[in-house]
């Protein structure tokens, strides 16, 4: 065990994109566990688009990251000294954590990965841990897929879209996925089976939709909030659900962003649009990773990772999933268990 | 009978607030029924602010009315002549209609107004046909609102919010009401019992809001959008509900409105906003007639009619929704009954 941790503190708040200055490598000494409390060694950081949310202080559903605090994250990590019975040396642990090599962690804050069958650790955390139960509930549970609806999903390649699109083609639905990249449309239509593919960046989203979804839109999966939100409440089907992910268009917004001008669909279509965020489920995860799991085993659902190795790369890593950058679910690997 | 009906008939779509060349005031001959159909003669006209929706190429809920074709309304009326068995002379009707004196109905447009009981039929069709059911299923069904909460309602001292607001005192909430004048202020505030009103044209939204909820908003009875909607999007608590029963201030809107700024609050907060139309719960009318009849019996829920008389004076008289002018619900009365 090195006598020396490496932790990414936040200095400031980012204005626009996240700059290097934002946050700062340092080494410290290793915590001490409280009565308690275990302390983990970190195996795979989790580089998701909400780190940019608790980096600012914009309203938000949790505390933002105080300035010269630990930066937040969710982590994968294995237990090195705990003083607590629930945790014991070698256990693998997952939850919210912070970005450094060793931490001290309350039985509230994470979870013993539990039993993961065959599959790798890095696949398990990587999948399981947040993405998946994320896109099942956030899909599933908000807005009840039934056969022969229309689907679109937005940021369809990343970690959560990809996984909501396939669970909807498990469900029986047309499923539109709307991506910034060709490779990214090309996979998510011959590897993962989705029906059609929008590259936003290179086509005209609403003309594009329309095509891709003469019939209407019944639901739409919600990763990235601004002009795809707007072009998507347009093509509202009566009694559409709309379930609100994430907003990643406007993390960055430096300027007041506009809210969506097709606002008024919500009245004259009868939606209901519903945010959620994946730790309101937290009881229910077993149901989640079971059904997951089991579709990942019969091959229904497929995940690819886009994983950099070294904690020092955290900074210049994050950046990636603000401009599209990242394939597949992103992660720091420190150390693989 | 007279010889002579007299018909409103949309001649242009509204560009911003309604004027007088928007409808045009015609003689024309009595509509003879034909098989299936009733004719009846109109007793009241109920004047909503979804007439100015029905005016206008907006996408909506229903068809706009074509140019040259009569205008559309919610009306009262008594059948003097009938080719259904459905009804016979001298029948109460009351469902969606024209702006006419004399005027032709198949049985899916009208229904009979059925047992009133003791109650006079003007306050029946007022409350009972239209803003009882649309305050009732918006407000119970969609926000499920529980004792204690804190419910705000837009369009406080309207047809359709002083019942909401008076449902939720019903509830046990903490009912707060956005009025346009002092007058509508205090009564809802002293005869209606909500527990604070604010002046929207007087105050400032936001702080007084701040003030009136120091605790957040659970539930927002949304009747206006626009910059109100915003405000309570801002101070919205965890899982906080919106209805979306109508944005009037948008309705005769000349350039495009902005969405709400504050729209990620619906994933900071998780909230839920639905939108709905009274069209969609006919099935269930009789409950909401039920329950909101022996309210208004107990004199848990009061209302206040806003009535002018005669046809002629119902262009004039519909523009008073959209400034605030009318004092509860505003209807035309043509012939009591």
């Amino acid at each position: 065990m090195s006598e020396t941790n490496h932790i990414w503190r936040l200095r400031k708040r980012p204005i626009g994109d996240i700059t290097d200055d934002v946050l700062s490598f340092e080494e410290e000494s290793i915590p001490e566990p409280a009565d308690g409390e275990c302390l983990f060694r970190l195996n795979y950081l989790s580089l998701d688009p909400t780190n940019r949310i608790w980096m600012s202080d914009m309203d938000q559903y949790m505390p933002p990251v105080a300035i010269d605090d630990p930066m937040r994250g969710v982590v994968c990590g294995t237990v090195i000294k705990s003083k607590n019975t629930a945790f014991k040396e070698g256990d693998i642990v997952s939850g919210i954590g912070i970005w450094a090599d060793y931490q001290v962690a309350s039985p509230e804050a994470v979870n013993l990965l539990g039993d993961i069958g065959s599959i790798p650790v890095i696949d398990a955390f990587g999948t399981l841990a947040l993405v998946g139960p994320t896109a099942y509930f956030g899909l599933l549970d908000i807005t009840d897929p039934q056969a022969g609806e229309s689907v679109v999903v937005s940021a369809a390649a990343g970690a959560v879209g990809s996984i909501v699109g396939q669970i909807a083609k498990i469900k029986g639905c047309h499923v539109v996925g709307i991506a910034g990249t060709d490779e990214k449309c090309q996979w998510i239509t011959e590897e993962l089976d989705f029906d059609q593919a929008i590259n936003y960046k290179t086509e005209n989203v609403p003309e594009a939709l329309q095509r891709a979804c003469p019939d209407g839109i019944d639901i739409y999966f919600d990763n990235v909030g601004g002009d795809i939100l707007d072009a998507c409440l347009k093509l509202m089907n009566l009694k559409g659900r709309i379930s609100t992910c994430g907003l990643i268009s406007q993390y960055n917004a430096i300027e007041e962003v506009p809210g969506p001008k097709n606002y008024p669909m919500i009245l004259m279509q009868r939606l209901k649009v519903q945010g959620f965020i994946i730790l309101d489920y937290v009881d229910r995860y077993p149901e989640a990773i079971a059904a997951v799991s089991k579709w990942m085993a019969e091959g229904k659902i497929k995940v690819r990772q886009d994983v950099t190795d070294g904690l020092e790369n955290a900074l210049e890593t994050v950046k990636k999933l603000y401009t599209g950058a990242n394939n597949g679910k992103l992660m720091i690997r420190v150390k693989d268990v």
